[in-house]
């Protein structure tokens, strides 16, 4: 039997008509903003804040709190409104929306106590809420998660992603709404006011569907309650609205989007909102969270993660270390999760699988909603680690860079790096994976040569706070370091090293063991080289950079697996420079091929013989005339 | 009335033997690749290209030629095989499969001038199939688009991207083709054998859908010709196959993925297969395509277009400039065409959509499609500019990286770059792209400061044959040079030149300005500096810089809006390097947040104030004790 809203509505929608002053007003004040993009959803905001919504404004870290994450970005308005409406923040404030001293930005972000991930970028907050509501089973919570799109976002390939993941995982704890406002930027949407359009899709993908109409509070309220009864399944909610729904001249208008109101115009505007408030003034009580639960959360010291066991000189790949200390963390630290797209058998994450099935996520191949549910994740407590071939996480780059806007606690791992990987071809090397990843600000970029760092650089990733990016390699490599050895993020490890040395070569990965060979054979020249592994590329170990290329003939030369844009070179140069240090780079310049490993690293200029070459070519005379 | 086909399959029927036998050869004498992929494959292949498909194996370049796209590219040499069937390679060559001096590499490329794109990042081949049955329009052809897609690439994001853009364009010369052979990498995939699944999503976005026992040639024939007769909306034929079909020990077993056979396995398999091998030795006839067609796919030469007629001094925003020169060159050249991605209105390609509604593809919020479907209209002869904001073509990076690796002719513009886009916030903001696009071997990347620069470099980059990325910038900028001026790629201009400066300041878009503006306030103190827009950052005008850095001190001061990682600075240094000169950077090293343009360029260090610092700095004395 359906529930007599009547008593709730006058307060609702007195808030509803609110959110849509509050929001013409503050993008108005600062003269940019989306306020066609609020008004058509303040409805949903209101139901969902004022009428089903569990959550403490007083406390909006409570990891019991219902999550709302806001898929559309750019109606924030509206959503800084709700929050103020709640009394999390100062309506005042509103009016600070998008100032350089205000953290009310132009889009969300996680400045904000109340905001999980940064969104703005359509398509992602949807992936994100799928890891927030998985991570409430991980912490044994009730907490709902809601998510609220736009119509045109449905357009975004990340949704169908994240539309998959939830049936998979069966997310009743889901409750997804699309504000079909039925105007994007520039023109009618894809599908228009055609409900069934959208209504059909999310049928076929597996979703609980409803639709109506976005501006009818009941409606809201009921399709709200039906989602939150709905087991086995995620609910979408299709909202019919109209853009700048409640000013008469924007209402369901194209034109107005991402336009303040101003003059004459914003003056109407507001006459006719305020002339739709009633005499309620109280809002709703806001339910209550349950009480915190237990200790499933609780962190554990990754510190106390053993290092491996491996041999001196034993044949292991980064890739194979980086599963078993992957497994052997998540025995440590409960908040450890793991996600990967149907290649665990290649990034060895079935190590960790294997060890705890519950907290490992097979998101199939769907790298955008396996690294958005992974920043969705760690917003709520997880420490995730999503795998894959590291050239695919470039799939995934837009989700990398939002997560780089809040600096979120994710651990991005991407194995078979560079042109090492042999035969499968370029499609399957990464060659920019370096360049992608310290864009990030705050990306620490790890990139270990032999199963001991590996393993230990895991473990120091997860107790990095933010952002961690560990790029692994196919092939097997000889063990060098041991239980002794320290790894830090933004060390380093000189390898070789005499008074006598007259370069240094930087290397990493895969080419710390061609510079060792360069090494060797230039020794028995009698020139000496010092080698340096830059196991961390970002930050890079500047100070023993600085004084390694000042021991030795401030000639530095770096050595990577990894086109010439962005890579180890540029990060080596970029923290020498000033100091008169000359960096000579070896790189991929130009599209790899198909062939053997070792072939590969020759013909595409970063073998042993290349970097003889170059010491040669820099050190001149002093090679060519050994003692 | 369905048609007899019993008179073909015997000889059909060989042919899928034989590519299974050729499949399982090929990646055993190399020790790598996919062979059970290729077995599931067989019948469907041998369907399309014997039975379906109208080609001129003599001419594969024919532009009237049916297409098909092996969207699982893993299943390489399965492709390679029918090939050989086809008369196109030799047979002998298919046992070189995946090595260094064979193009038959471990996925399709380019290379082979049967392949469109290369494919083997799965869920991109789609979306190229969409632009290729786009360009088939463009040029009034009545070829026909074919695209094999696996069962765990249905996950994909992109795939649903495609499936929108397909319908929404009403391609019924597109027929997909998923080969569901039910088993990914790791382990079953999302959906198994329940093609209903499958049947369900195609079918509610709007595609003909038709489930078929992918080993039943007559059964895919049948399904083959349905799609050719179906109008109005793209097919997709749900083919239900084995993986590994063929040979009795691998047929629908798991653990087979990625392995070549050995050995006695080997052997038997051999056995097996050949054993099922008919009398039959004549392949069927492979039906001609129709004669080429006229002239509108003629070049034209882009050089005819005029300069813009902007005065100096005048105000106009660079993306401005892009649409306009846009759309001049769509007049002048019918192979240019244009994508967007619902922000026409912002990256001016609306200008192009006005002139030439035609030729413009509205792609709605779905960047994948939008870049695939370019590289797909590229590798047919179009000349496609697809534009969004810059920050948004990260959504569709590896669709980059994939063209990359053919150097596809592909014209990307992305507008809105850097901080100085300002209240937005950094969601909207790309840091990025120089990065992105930097690390993709042989692409140029064009940031022109002001309208004419924009608009020449428009007309530079359809001339150029191969990758282009040209970035705007979101404000209104002085109009700095004259039509007389030249822009090439790999140039760059000394805007401010004498024989008394003490450092080169190298800028490029909208921190040209500040570097003018720094070059003024330093000049007030009798300090002297070069400016040089460095509207081209790949390939960089090395001769210039280090002239100018040798002229000035060896001092080279960089300064951009986009993150310090993989941009100017790094491209600068690297051409500048083994030459002495100091190169020091500034970009924007935080993250970013809202605010009013100046105030950010200000803050995150790009602004003209610290371009002076910089200088100051660097020339010591000199600028301290001005005369």
């Amino acid at each position: 039997m359906p529930v007599d809203r009547t008593p709730q509505l006058p307060a609702l929608r007195n808030i509803a008509t609110r959110l849509r002053i509050e929001s013409v007003r503050a993008t108005s004040e600062v003269g940019s903003g989306h306020p066609t993009s609020c008004c058509s959803a303040a409805e949903i905001m209101t139901a969902l804040f004022f009428g089903q919504m569990r959550f403490d404004p007083a406390d909006p870290g409570n990891e019991q709190n219902d999550r709302f994450v806001l898929s559309k970005g750019h109606a924030a308005p509206v959503l800084y409104a709700a929050w103020a409406e709640a009394g999390v923040i100062d309506r005042d404030q509103l009016l600070s929306l998008r100032r350089i001293d205000s953290d009310l930005e132009g889009h969300p972000t996680p400045r904000l106590p109340f905001v999980d991930v940064a969104t703005g970028s359509l398509g992602q907050g949807i992936c994100a809420a799928v890891g927030i509501a998985l991570n409430a089973r991980r912490i044994g919570s009730s907490y709902r998660t809601y998510a609220l799109l736009g119509d045109g976002e449905s357009a975004e390939g990340s949704v169908w992603e994240a539309a998959h993941a939830a049936t998979r995982f069966e997310l009743d704890n889901l409750c997804a709404l699309t504000d079909v406002n039925a105007l994007g930027q520039s023109r009618t949407t894809q599908w228009g006011h055609d409900m069934e359009a959208y209504a059909a899709r999310w049928r076929a993908f597996g979703w609980h569907t409803l639709v109506v109409d976005g501006h009818d509070l009941a409606a809201l309220l009921d399709a709200l309650d039906e989602a939150a009864r709905t087991t086995g399944r995620p609910s979408m909610i299709l909202a019919r609205t109209l853009k700048g729904k409640g000013i008469s001249f924007t209402e369901g208008l194209d034109g107005w989007h991402g336009k303040p109101l101003t003059g004459d115009a914003l003056d109407r505007a507001l006459v006719e909102l305020e002339g739709r408030l009633g005499d309620e003034t109280r809002n709703p009580a806001i339910p209550s969270p349950p009480p915190r639960g237990g200790s499933s959360s609780d962190p554990v010291a990754v510190e106390t993660v053993p290092p491996p066991k491996y041999e001196l000189g034993s044949m292991v790949a980064t890739r194979e270390a980086y599963g078993a200390a992957l497994a052997a963390l998540g025995a440590a630290d409960p908040r450890v999760v793991t996600l990967d797209a149907d290649v665990k058998n290649s990034t060895f994450s079935d190590k960790f699988e294997r060890q705890h099935p519950g907290r490992f996520y097979q998101m199939f191949i769907a790298e955008q909603v396996m690294v958005g549910a992974a920043l969705g994740l760690a917003s709520r407590g997880a420490i995730p680690f999503p795998s894959t071939f590291a050239c695919f996480l470039t799939r995934a780059a837009d989700f990398i860079r939002m997560g780089g806007i809040g600096n979120v606690n994710v651990k991005l791992a991407g194995s078979h790096a560079g042109v090492s990987i042999g035969e499968d071809g370029p499609s399957q090397m990464a060659l920019e994976d370096l360049a992608m990843m310290r864009a990030v600000p705050g990306c620490a970029v790890l990139y270990p040569c032999d199963g001991v760092s590996a393993a230990r650089l895991v473990v120091a990733a997860a107790a990095h706070t933010g952002m961690t990016y560990m790029r692994t390699s196919r092939p097997k490599t000889p063990v060098i370091y041991t239980e002794a050895d320290e790894f830090v993020i933004g060390g380093s490890k000189v390898l070789r090293e005499s008074v006598e040395d007259v370069a240094t070569v930087v290397a990493a990965g895969v080419t710390v063991f061609e510079a060792l060979t360069a090494y060797d054979e230039l020794r028995r020249s009698g020139v000496h080289l010092r080698v340096i592994d830059a196991y961390c590329v970002q930050p890079v170990d500047r100070d023993t950079l600085v004084q390694a290329g000042q021991a030795t003939g401030d000639r530095l030369i770096t050595v990577e697996d990894h086109y010439a844009a962005g890579g180890l070179g540029d990060a080596v140069s970029d923290a020498v420079a000033g100091h008169g240090i000359s960096v000579h780079r070896l790189a991929v310049r130009e599209v790899p091929r198909s062939g053997k490993s070792a072939e590969l690293l020759d013909r595409f200029g970063i073998s042993s013989r290349q970097i003889v070459e170059a010491v040669n070519a820099q050190v001149g005379s002093v090679a060519s005339s050994p003692t």
